[in-house]
């Protein structure tokens, strides 16, 4: 660890110099750059280039980098030295607003509230991933201004696609393997394991995508003049649905858990002694059973194990009232969270090898894949990890965990794959955030503390090297 | 049947006033009677005014009498004798027209045209019911216009809600059912067999509709961070929709075959002798395997077996591209159609029993009836109908058939379970009318030759008494 007299003044910095932070980050809020929206692809620009100019502020060499879509912005700072070389990644791009109705607030218009619990950062992209991402670039302001230096060389990565899929990141990244390969990867835009809880994910799930449609007649029939006779769509989906899970809730498609293994030993130490309250946890959503494979925990399920779920379903009438309608065709949205080392590829022709078998005569599917992407599992074996733990357990009232996430990051895997290095995923967010809802916030300890929080592993990960 | 010196006359009567006949149907069809639209109020009462007018050209008092809906059209025709007396039922009011851009012509600016097999009647109300209620009419005028009287006293009963659930129909046949009751019901609202086969439908199967809504979370969730621990309730949907069907194709809701038996010899044997083309029922909507109970016909799984058809379902997210959702709730329409003595509302209870039986802890259901009526049966002991039978036979080609109908018009019912009378569906649409769909249309074959049944199957029935 950095020897205290370097980094006790850092963080009495970040301490003063907490509201002047808190104004540059509502400057930056105040920038409607949502990605998915073409009429907002300016601001999306506009956001980049306040970037830019902040991080040049911080005496970075910093650029914006032209894609197909929007701009990348890259910062370099510190000369090649023996010093640590980390790269941090973090998005400026925002999600929609709508139903607008429901915010108390304008969502561009970001203000400090007093919530229940304390103050709070309200606005669009407080929490995912503006607010996240000035943790970083404050520490390393505060460590600036306190030692006119800073004691790892940085890599400043910022994209403006991830909330609409990120189709520039994969070529930008190996067009630009070189420049961007560093000693590790640190990633802020996930969340607190509990509100003084905080973690490093380490496990995320990959994501398969299928939209399958299953077509009978060729038209609409009247369900009193045909039915009986005629094969209905909706009834092969929902048995094409219901043969996806067997009486113990695992899935059935054949090979479906090839390259998956246990949780190694220490792993499950450590979730055990986590005490997850998983009593609340569903509870917080009305619900009380754990309802995936029989016999694993529901941290298990959401964490480690992987799931077969509907998104959607459509077919015939569903408008107010009755229609006697036999339809043509019904459809549904269906996703699979992989976990270890399952291959989203051959997990999609198994998948469409299973519904196929399935269809009776007269039937027929057409498939339609929305991504397929592989789980990531990290390696804590780089010494970075433990440093980085210890110095979040330093920060925070209980000790730093390893935790997964149910959710995908493809960008985790990314640096792995593409760059051969690994990445930390270290964030502040707390579940009632609301990121891609109404109201979106993040409260001011999370702002504060993950600030402080990024001080203490750069002095860690210098200190180890 | 009637000495051929009082038919033919008449019969030539019919042919040589078709054009006028297909004028004043012309007339009839330009009102837009959409009775489903209460924009449409006043057409619909200018429709029935059109049928009291005409009624009363033709030597009946006739009536219009109010309803909390739209009115009914009274009418009677011939003093108290021996001759038998008939009703005559049929709707004046017409389904609406959208999508309007997919008709080739405005739907109510009718015209004849001449169509690939002959003239056809285009517009909306041509087949369904306008067209097919002025051929009884018009064989009375031309009875009229020969003799100076009818074969048959008849009371005219014309409703103007068929196509919006016919709110007012059981309570006007209950406060009227003295004036209505006569010695046999005459509907034409149903079709030829084959478009040389007449057919007199004596099997109409029941309809039981429910909507079901399954709701597990109390919101939607995030698929990532709870799919696995949180129960999916299309998924729970897709379960029940699964289990209502067996291997074999039968209906698995406990008792649901209660009160159904196999088809009578002699009905089976007519079936036989139609040689019903399975293969161009089912080409012309692209199916070739019947979908039904194993061991079945087409036309049994379409006349005489019940079914179960899912009309509807829908949740999650249903709209382009993909969206991680775990949706709080998902919902289906479903519905029965019923033959023999099944129960509509012993199988209702039946059903949801069945449904909640199979909800998984954490789930609850919401059902919605929509409407619930027993099949129709009408024996044919009544030697009316023998007589109808003969009298379509000698003006068709084919000799005349006994039929089931896989669709569901209660009125038939009614007119047993209120006024204790028989009734005989007689009907010349066709398959390929578009009744309900854009470009309806009525062949000038099923008008004439409509026309002149009717003219026939008078004279049969006043030559039986």
């Amino acid at each position: 660890m950095a020897a205290a007299p370097l980094l006790d003044p850092v963080l009495s910095r970040i301490d003063t110099d907490l509201e002047a932070a808190t104004a540059r980050l509502l400057d930056l809020m105040r920038i409607p750059s949502i990605s998915t929206d073409p009429a907002y692809q300016a601001q999306c620009l506009e956001a980049a280039n306040w970037l830019v100019c902040d991080l040049q502020s911080l005496g970075a060499k910093a650029e914006i980098r032209k894609t197909p879509g929007h701009p990348m912005v890259i910062g370099h700072i510190g000369e090649q030295s023996d010093a640590p070389h980390v790269l941090f990644y973090g998005h400026y791009d925002v999600q929609p607003v709508d139903p607008l109705e429901l915010w108390d607030a304008a969502p561009f218009e970001p203000a400090v509230e007093n919530g229940p619990s304390g103050a709070v950062i309200r606005g669009r992209g407080s929490s995912d991933d503006k607010g996240q991402l000035m943790t970083f670039v404050e520490a390393c302001r505060a460590w600036k201004a306190v030692h006119g230096t800073l004691p790892c060389r940085i890599t400043f990565f910022f994209e403006g696609e991830e909330e609409s899929g990120s189709p520039s990141l994969v070529p930008f990244m190996k067009q630009n393997a070189e420049e961007l390969k560093t000693d590790i990867a640190l990633i802020c835009d996930t969340a607190l394991f509990q509100s003084k809880t905080p973690a490093i994910t380490t496990m995320l799930r990959g994501l398969l995508g299928e939209e399958i449609t299953i077509t009978g007649p060729d038209k609409d029939l009247h369900s009193g003049f045909f039915g009986g006779a005629a094969i209905n769509p909706i009834r092969v989906l929902a048995k094409v649905i219901a043969s996806l899970h067997d009486e113990q809730g695992r899935i059935t498609v054949p090979g479906f858990y090839d390259g998956i293994e246990e949780l190694p030993e220490d792993i499950a130490a450590q979730w055990e002694a986590l005490s997850f309250d998983e009593k609340a946890f569903l509870g917080d959503v009305g619900l009380s059973t754990p309802a995936g494979e029989v016999g694993r925990t529901a941290l298990e399920m959401v964490w480690s194990r992987p799931t077969c779920e509907v998104n959607g379903i459509t077919g015939g009438y569903t408008g107010d009232g009755f229609k006697t309608v036999l339809p043509a065709r019904a459809s549904a949205k269906i996703s699979f969270r992989l976990v270890g080392g399952q291959d989203p590829h051959r997990l999609r022709e198994a998948f469409r090898a299973h519904v196929t078998s399935m269809l009776p005569p007269d039937c027929s599917v057409e498939f339609r894949g929305h991504g397929a992407s592989p789980a990531s599992v990290m390696s804590t074996q780089n010494p970075a990890f433990e440093a980085a733990r210890g110095a979040l357990s330093d920060e925070w009232p209980d000790t730093a965990a390893y935790i997964g996430c149910g959710g995908s990051i493809p960008i985790a895997g990314y640096f792995k794959d593409i760059l051969g290095m690994d990445a930390m995923l270290i964030g502040f967010g707390k579940d009632d955030d609301q990121i891609h809802s109404p109201n979106e916030k993040y409260d001011m300890e999370s702002f504060h503390k993950g600030t402080r929080s990024w001080a203490r592993v750069l002095a860690a990960l210098s200190a180890k090297t």
